[in-house]
C-alpha cells in the first residue's frame, strides 16, 4: 500500500457506545501491522486541544476488545468550536507529527472534523460509532446492536414481572431523534406498540389495540423512545391511564444501562472491519469520509452526507410490529 | 412422616420475586413425593376467592425453575380482607378438599394467612418470597440475591458510560423501607456513596468524599434506595449540583428490571430446600410459621415474628462501604 | 392478497437452533392476522408422519419469543425418507386441511421438502433455521448470531483465567463443515488465530504466531472448528505442544451450549421478517422456496439452491484475523 | 488499631477465581486507609521468589472490582518449595521492608504460607479464593457461588436443546475431590441426578430414576463432579448407553468457562468483606489464619485446620435432590 502516512491518531468523541474500544483496538493493531506510529488522544477534541496525546503499542490495546465504554474517554468540547481552540488542536498534533485521524463518533464529530480538514487540511476518516444507528452511509452504527440487546434483556426482565401481574408496561428507551432502537427492540420483545419520533403517535389505534390484546395477553409492553411527540413513557402512559383507569400500568425508564456493556459479535466483528478500513483508507489518501459497512461490504461516505441522515423507517419493519401484535 | 394431611394448596402472594418458580416446583415435588395431592391457586388471595384453584402435577412444573416471574400469578386482593371474602376463599378450598397451605410472599401474604388460620384454622405455611429482603427468621428471602445480581449487571454497564466521560451517577434501587439491596449491591459496584432509609443521610460527609475522590477516581457512583429520606435519586442529585455545579452528573432510576431475570443459584437452592421443608413441615403438623433459612439451617419462625423485621443493618457492612470507598 | 390458502401448519426440523420459537410464533400470528386456521406439528417430520398434528393460537405462542429452543420440538426421521413414511404424512396432513406449509430448518429440511413437494405438490415454504449459517441465499440464517455471542461470552470467561496464568487456550467451536461461527467468534474474542475446515491449515505460519506474539500478549487463544483438517481442539493442542512443549496449554470444547439460550435481537428481529414473509409467500402462491434476507430485504430461494451453500468464506475477514492478531 | 504493620504485600497463589480482583481491591483501600504502604506480587509465590513486587495505590485497583481472574496473575511455583527459593522469596520483600502478606488461594497457597511462617516468622492472613469451596472455617470461599451460576446458565442452555430433542445430557462440572459444585448446581438446574467424588454412585437407582422420570420429563440432565469415582462424564454416559441404547444422549465437558466471567454479588460482598478483615487482622497482630465468614460472621481458622476440608457434604442437599428429581 503506497502512502506517506507515518504517525495516526485515534480519538472517541460524542457519546460513547459499546464496542469503540473495539475500534480503537483494530486501529492500534492496524496501524502496527503497517509499520506506522500509534497515538492515542483521550477526552476526544478536548484532548486534542490541551494535548492529551499519547504514544500507543499492542500492549496498550490488550484484553480491551470486550469491554464497554471507551479506554480513550470522550468529552464534550466548545473549545474545539473556536478558532483558536482548533488551532492548539493542530498545533498539538502537528508536535507529535501525526499526518492522519481516524475519529470515532457520531454527526457531531463529523461536523468537527470537517470544519478541521478545510481549516488544516490533514486527513480524517471517520467511524460511526453510536448507539442510535442515526448515520447514513453504514447498515449499523458500533454500538447499536448491543444497545438493543440491552434493552431486550431488560424488557424480558420487565415481562416476566408483568406476566406475574397481568400488567401493561411502557417502556422508554434511547432515542432522541430516532425510532430505530425502539423499532428493533419492540419487535424483538413481542410489543404491542411502538412509538417513535418518525411516525405520528395513532392513540385511537393504540387503545384499540390495547382493547382487543387483552383477552389474549396477560401482559402488554409499549416501546416508547424517548424523543417521541408524545413526551416520553410518563406521557403515554398518562393518555393510556385516562382510557383504562383500571389498567395494572407501570413505566420504566431504561436510561443509561443502554450505553454499557461487553459488545455484541456483531459490534466486535463491525468495529473490527471498520478499524482496518480506517487506517487503510488513510494510507490510501482518502480523507472526509465515514467507513462503514453496507450490504456487508466496506464502503466510505463523505462526512457531509453522513451526517444527513436519511431518516426513513424501515416501512416493513413497521409492517412487522402490526402484524405480529394484532 | 405422620400425617393426616392429603390434599395441599401452593400460591404467591405480593410482589413477585426471581425463585418464586423454583419455590412452586420444589412444594409440588415434594407433595407428589409424599403421594399428596397438589393444587395451585391463581393470583394469589384473589384466586382463593374467586376459585381459581387446579389441580397440579409434575408436568404442572416442567422446566419453570429457570424462570422468572410466578406461574401461578399474584395479585392484590381486597376481597380477602373482608370477612365475607375469606369465607369464600374457604369455601373454595373445602370444594377441594384442601388440608394445606404453602404461600409465596412477604409481609402482607402473611399477615393475610395469620388471620385466615386465626378464623379457620387452616395450616398455611409461610416461605419467604420477596426482593427486599425484609423479613425476620431468615438470612436471605427468596428473589433477594437474584435482585442485587441484576443491580450490579446494570451499575457495572452503567460504569462503562461512567468512566468514559468522567461523570458522576446517582442511582437509584428498589427497598422502600430497607436499604439491604442497597448497601449489598454498593459494595459490589465500589460505590462511593450508599444512602438507605436507615441511616440519616450525611449530606457534609458524603460531599467531602465526593470531593475527595475526585482525583483518584474518574467515575463515582452513589447508590440510594428508594425509600431514602432525601427522596431519592432526583432529589439527592439536585443536592449535589448544587454543591458542585460543573459535576457531569445523571440519574438512573432502575425500576422494574429488578423483579425480574432468571433466579441465581442461590435463589434456586433457597427456594428448593425451602419447598421441601414446606410441605414436610405441614406433614409434622406446623402450621402459622414461615420456613427460612438460618445459618444455613432450615428454621421456623410464626408469621407475627417473621413480619415484624428488626430492620438492624448490618454495621459491619456499612462500615465496609466507608473503607472501601474512601 | 389473493390466496387460496386456508390451512397452514409450521414445524421445526434438524437441530434446534436458538430464535425457532420467534419464527413459530410470527408464523402464527400472521396466520391469525391473515385469518387462516394455523397447525403446529410436533417433532418435525417425525410428527408429520405420526400424526402429532394441534391447532395453534395466540395463546400457544404467548412469551416465545425470547425462549430457546422450539417449542415444536425437533426430531430424525427415518420415516419419512421412505415413500411409505411420506404417503402417511401426507394423509396426516390432509386430514386436517392443510395447504400450505412452513419449514424451519436446515439443508436436510429443505431436501425433504423438495422431496415432498414433488410427490404430493404441497406448498411449503423454508426459513433457515440453524446456527451454522450455511445455506445460500440468506445473509444471516437465524440462530446463528445469538450461538456466536454464546460463543464470545464464553471465550471472555476462558480469557479471564487465561490472563490470569499466562496461558495458551485452544477453544473448539461448532462448525462441521463451515468455519462461520469459528471466524466471527475468533474477530470478536481478538483470537490469535482461527481454523476454519474451508482453509488448510498453515502450521508453520501459526507456530510462528505464537511465538511473535509471545512477547506482548499474556494469554493466547485460537479458534478450531470442529470440522477442520487438523481434528479438532486436541490435535491442534498436541502439534502445538510439539513444538512449544513449555506453554501451558489448555483446550476448551465448547459443546452443546452453543445451541441454547434466548436469542439476540438480531435473530429475534431476522426469525419474526421471515415468519411473516413465509407466510405471504404461500398466500401469494409461491412454494418450494426458502425465505432469506439478502442485504437488509426479503428474498426467495429455490430449495435446491439454497442447500448448495457456496461456502465462500468471506476473504476480507480471514484478512482481519491476520491483520488484528499479529 | 494498635500496630506495627506498616508495609503490606498482598498476591494470588493456585487455581484463579472470580472475586479474586474484589479481594485484592479490598486489601489495597482497607491498606491505603489505614495509611499501610500496600504492595502487589504477581503470579504468586513465583514472583516472590523472582522479585515481582510493586506498589499499589488507588488507581492500581480502579475499576477492577467487576472483573474476572485476577490483575496480580498466579503461578505455580517449584522454588518456593525449596529452601532456597523461600529465602530468596523473604529477602525480596524484606527489599521493600514488607511486614505483612495477605494471601488469596486454596490449600496449596495456605500450606506454603504457613511454611514460609514457621521458617522467616513473618504474619501471613490467607483469604480463601478457589471455586471449590474446599476449605474449611468459612461458609463459602470467595469465587464459588460465581462458578455455579456460570455452571447453571451454561446448563440452562443445555436445556433449551434437551427439551427441543427430548434428549438426555450428562454434564461435567469441576471438582476434582468435591462435589460442592456439582451438588448445588444439580439441585439449581433441576438434575435427575448428581454424581459426586464423597458418595459411591448407586447405578442402579440412577438407571432407574432415568426409566421412571421417562414419562414426565422431555429431557433429563445428570450433573457429575470431575472426580466422580465413576471416572467423569463419557464413563456415565457409557453404562447409560448401555442399559438404555436407545436414548438419545450426549455429553458436555464444561471445562474452563467455570473459573472465569465477572463476580456474583455474594462473592463481591464475600471478598470485599474479607479483604478488610484481612488487613486489619494483620493490624491487630493475627497471622496463619485464613480469614472466613461463617454464619454470616468474620472467624479466623488456623491455616492447618482451614486446608483439612472435613469434607461432609451437606446431606439435606443430597436428599433435596432424591425428592424433587423423584
Amino acid at each position: 500500500m503506497s502512502t506517506n502516512i507515518k504517525n495516526i491518531a485515534v480519538f472517541t468523541s460524542g457519546g460513547d457506545a459499546p464496542g469503540m474500544n473495539a475500534a480503537i483496538r483494530a486501529v492500534v493493531r492496524t496501524g502496527l501491522y503497517y509499520k506506522l506510529n500509534v497515538f492515542g488522544i483521550g477526552r476526544g477534541y478536548d484532548g486534542m486541544v490541551h494535548g492529551d496525546i499519547f504514544s500507543m503499542d499492542a500492549k496498550s490495546v490488550a484484553n480491551i476488545i470486550q469491554r464497554g465504554g471507551t479506554i480513550l474517554k470522550t468529552a464534550r468540547s466548545d473549545e474545539f468550536r473556536t478558532e483558536e481552540g482548533r488551532r492548539r488542536a493542530f498545533e498539538n498534533l502537528q508536535k507529535h507529527g501525526i499526518d492522519g485521524l481516524v475519529a470515532i463518533g457520531g454527526d457531531g464529530t463529523f461536523t468537527g472534523a470537517a470544519k478541521f480538514i478545510e481549516e488544516y487540511n490533514i486527513p480524517v476518516i471517520g467511524l460511526p460509532g453510536t448507539i442510535d444507528n442515526d448515520l447514513a452511509g453504514t447498515d449499523f452504527t458500533i454500538g447499536y446492536d448491543t444497545a438493543i440487546n440491552t434493552v431486550i434483556e431488560a424488557v424480558d426482565k420487565i415481562r416476566d414481572t408483568a406476566e406475574s401481574h397481568d400488567r401493561v408496561f411502557v417502556v422508554e428507551v434511547m432515542g432522541r431523534d430516532s425510532g430505530l432502537i425502539a423499532l428493533r427492540s419492540g419487535i424483538s420483545v413481542g410489543a404491542e406498540c411502538v412509538l417513535i419520533p418518525e411516525i405520528k403517535v395513532d392513540y385511537e389505534a393504540m387503545m384499540d389495540r390495547l382493547d382487543r390484546t387483552r383477552k389474549n395477553k396477560a401482559s402488554r409492553v409499549i416501546i416508547v423512545a424517548e424523543g417521541d411527540e408524545a413526551g416520553g413513557a410518563f406521557a403515554v402512559a398518562e393518555r393510556i391511564k385516562e382510557r383504562f383507569p383500571h389498567y395494572d400500568l407501570r413505566v420504566s425508564i431504561l436510561g443509561h444501562i443502554q450505553r454499557g456493556g461487553s459488545p455484541s459479535c456483531m459490534d466486535r466483528v463491525l468495529a473490527s472491519r471498520l478499524g482496518v478500513a480506517a487506517v487503510e483508507a488513510l494510507m490510501e489518501g482518502r480523507r472526509g469520509e465515514m467507513a462503514g459497512l453496507v450490504h456487508g461490504q466496506i464502503a466510505f461516505t463523505p462526512f457531509n452526507k453522513a451526517i444527513k441522515h436519511i431518516g426513513a423507517i424501515n416501512d416493513n419493519l413497521l409492517r412487522i410490529v402490526d402484524i405480529l401484535s394484532s
